[in-house]
């Protein structure tokens, strides 16, 4: 009975998006916009509307959306598909194989037991220890994609091993919490950091050309206070209104310890496992300096687990999901990039600053930042939003006399931390809902109350405390 | 301890690879090539023995060989990706997806059982009538990869309803021998039609430059004898070298027509199956002139096989295979198309033209004949290879002496029958291997066999054929 209730829900909603993408393809295209970029947005976000409304998983309406997008000619067959050949993507698609494999060499296994053997007590207590390390390793890691390479495993890793898992519906017991908050967790540590995140040095370059000198230590004072209160804030929220079923877990950290003293000492396979990781992490973090492709360097990782049979082709007949993914995220960033070679984005940014033009600064300033964080819901790569938007919004700002340093900074920051606003708003949330612990549609709801978190303190006190040291 | 020795002989043979490569790497490169043309192909033609001399699977070879030729700067990172954005590429993945509906809507075993029983007494029978129905749909079908999307599909469920299996390890039963006859029955149906591949009337065009009219008839009428003649041969070759285990089944059409009775009516998820099926047929078979992209229409009928709920997100999680697929086909087209982009497919073109030149015409008509044949090996797209090739050596054999239009079709005829030499010769190959029915290995021992026995047969009955003729 529910399940029928279910299914004419969804078929409501389905007729509901179908409305939403028939009445906007066919209104009157707005002024200063093309055709094109008029159809594409009614494609795109009645694709996003069917997330966000239940309508169907997000899989199916991004294949439907690509399929009308082309077959409409709204956009060609090479622009529709050229993110299935971007390098990002497809490291997140190699990070979930090799994912597996530090599951399956025991790896994932012992390093669980030994995170739950010291923090394990509670589920707030392990979300606080994995988001610390997190913020730990990020200033030598300026890839957050990458990063939540590394964290996802090990995340993955503490939910399967607290019998949390999506197979036998046990997802929400504790791995979707811990998913969930340590995906909060890369907004705030790519946040603090210059180098914790790709956009941040090249935002940094574009301020400079306003006269805006960002530098590696003014970047980490302005964030520090905001961050350090909202990596106390935000487990706890996510925690409250996205709780993992179990809570206290008192005896976890002694039954680790036992299970640790079962698995004895390290097999073969985790020592490969261990050094192909240790090693990736290496060229990662020296990517930048040497001109390595970080795709590269994963395949490389995942050769060498395949050589050695940690990663077999049977263990890739069950990583169905990983191609799901891959169809979904290339599919969405593909039209997202085009709304804005159509010329989309600039036209909203344009239309921003007029209606913002003539306010007083301080209003100037919070609705340029509101409106940086809301634009968010169009964009599916953050360095993309920065490199389309940041100048404009930041060359509004100054001319309404908003002080250029604060003006720059929190914008910047709004790239990294409102990053958690839609499942397609960060390659390293696409990992994440990509596991299965996550829906895409509770991230539209979870994920914007952490943005809108973020945001106000980012607003009230993080303000406050750059107009005070800068 | 069969484990051990297959072990230690793949250890032998990994080392042999990692020797070639190291070996071609630094030798002197060749005049007229540049050192990127030669550390490329060092890299291909060290993943291609890898394969061959089965040292690792497709898909570890493939992902060694893009990391190396990434970062050691052979190919950029954007190059050597390029292949996963491409339609066709996409094309049989969704293609993988689709045949898993075809299966589950139960219209695959409808289908299986109605072949099985009008044909269905023998193996043998049955890979004649699915070659027969290929012949009769490709003249309308100008896609051999949209085609094996169609016909993988039912023999898939011929094997399945016939316990011919991969996960449980009867796939050599029925399914290895059928898929095998079917992609050989590809090249032969492709080669008959001027509208059966995308190669065939842009060759025609390129002919046209040197003065050779080729018709829809005079096509027909030169490729009728030779395909009419293997058409019966092939199969009987593949069930000689490749055999299936089991070979009568006198009772098959009895059970398959009791199986038919007890399915009963066509169910709902068979109509809507079917209905996709013919809509996508049809909509295939008019891509061309209506300008429609073959793989928008395949991601349409899928997303009606969602939307339908006969093909859900739980289905997916099992086809990681297609996601393989699409890894080593992608990379290996990427790397064979940057081949040909950094020259290396046109010296060899040079070279072999050199070489050949000053001999008399039948053995300069020869000699190009099994160049073309045999430098398949290194291209993995028929089309690619055509635009790369088929000028350079039509003009040569022109310049010898050969009779213009049979040197243009035997080449344009040779781009089809060669396909199967290798496991990514063809797209439709691909469909085939993914499967898992068919391993990469036996393609290069199995389809090296066929590929000789088309091409023999073309160089003498079909010459004097043609030499008859036209």
């Amino acid at each position: 009975m529910s399940n029928i209730k279910e299914n004419r829900y969804k078929h409501h909603m389905q007729a509901l998006v179908l409305f939403i993408g028939v009445f906007l393809w066919f209104s009157p295209v707005p002024d200063g916009l093309n055709t094109q970029a008029w159809h594409l947005f009614a494609i795109f976000i009645s694709a996003i509307f069917a997330v966000i409304l239940n309508a169907m998983p997000i899989l199916t309406s991004s294949i439907i959306a690509v399929s009308l997008a082309v077959l409409t000619n709204t956009m060609s067959a090479k622009q529709a598909y050229s993110g299935f050949g971007e390098s990002f993507i497809l490291l997140i698609i190699v990070a979930f194989l090799i994912a597996r494999g530090v599951i399956k060499s025991g790896l994932g296994k012992r390093i669980a037991f030994l995170i739950i053997k010291k923090f394990g007590k509670s589920s707030l207590g392990l979300s606080y220890s994995v988001i610390a390390a997190d913020m730990f390793i990020s200033p030598a890691f300026p890839s957050n994609t990458a990063r939540s390479g590394v964290l996802f495993p090990i995340v993955n890793a503490l939910a399967n091993d607290s019998n949390s898992k999506v197979s036998d519906g046990t997802r929400k017991k504790l791995g979707s919490f811990l998913m969930m908050a340590s995906m909060a967790g890369l907004t705030i540590s790519s946040t603090l950091w210059l180098t914790a995140m790709a956009a941040n040095p090249a935002g940094a370059k574009m301020a400079a050309e306003y006269g805006v000198e960002i530098t590696y230590g003014s970047w980490a004072l302005a964030a520090s206070l905001p961050v350090i209160i909202l990596f106390f804030l935000v487990p706890w929220v996510i925690y409250k209104i996205y709780p993992p079923e179990i809570k206290y877990t008192p005896d976890a950290p002694r039954i680790a310890e036992n299970a640790l003293q079962t698995m004895g000492k390290i097999s073969r396979n985790e020592w490969i496992m261990a050094a192909t990781f240790i090693g990736m992490v290496f060229l990662w973090i020296m990517s930048g300096s040497l001109g390595l492709d970080k795709t590269a360097v994963a395949f490389l990782g995942l050769s060498v687990l395949m050589l050695s049979n940690i990663f077999t082709l049977d263990d890739l007949l069950h990583e169905g999901n990983a191609l799901g993914t891959l169809i979904w995220f290339a599919i969405l960033y593909g039209m997202s990039v085009h709304l804005d070679k159509f010329g989309f984005m600039g036209w909203v940014g344009d239309n921003i600053s007029m209606f913002i033009d003539g306010f007083s600064w301080p209003v100037v300033y919070i609705g340029l930042t509101l409106s940086y964080v809301l634009i968010h819901y169009f964009f599916v790569s953050q360095t993309a939003q920065m490199l389309a938007l940041f100048s404009v919004f930041l060359g509004v700002g100054i001319k309404a006399g908003v002080p250029a340093e604060m003006m720059a900074l929190i914008l910047l920051f709004a790239t990294n931390f409102n990053a958690i606003i839609t499942p397609q708003g960060s390659s390293a949330n696409v990992i994440y809902v990509g596991s299965g612990y996550i829906e895409a549609k509770e991230i539209y709801k979870v994920g914007g109350i952490i943005t809108l978190i973020n945001t106000l303190v980012f607003l009230t006190i993080g303000t406050a405390w750059m107009l005070l040291i800068l």
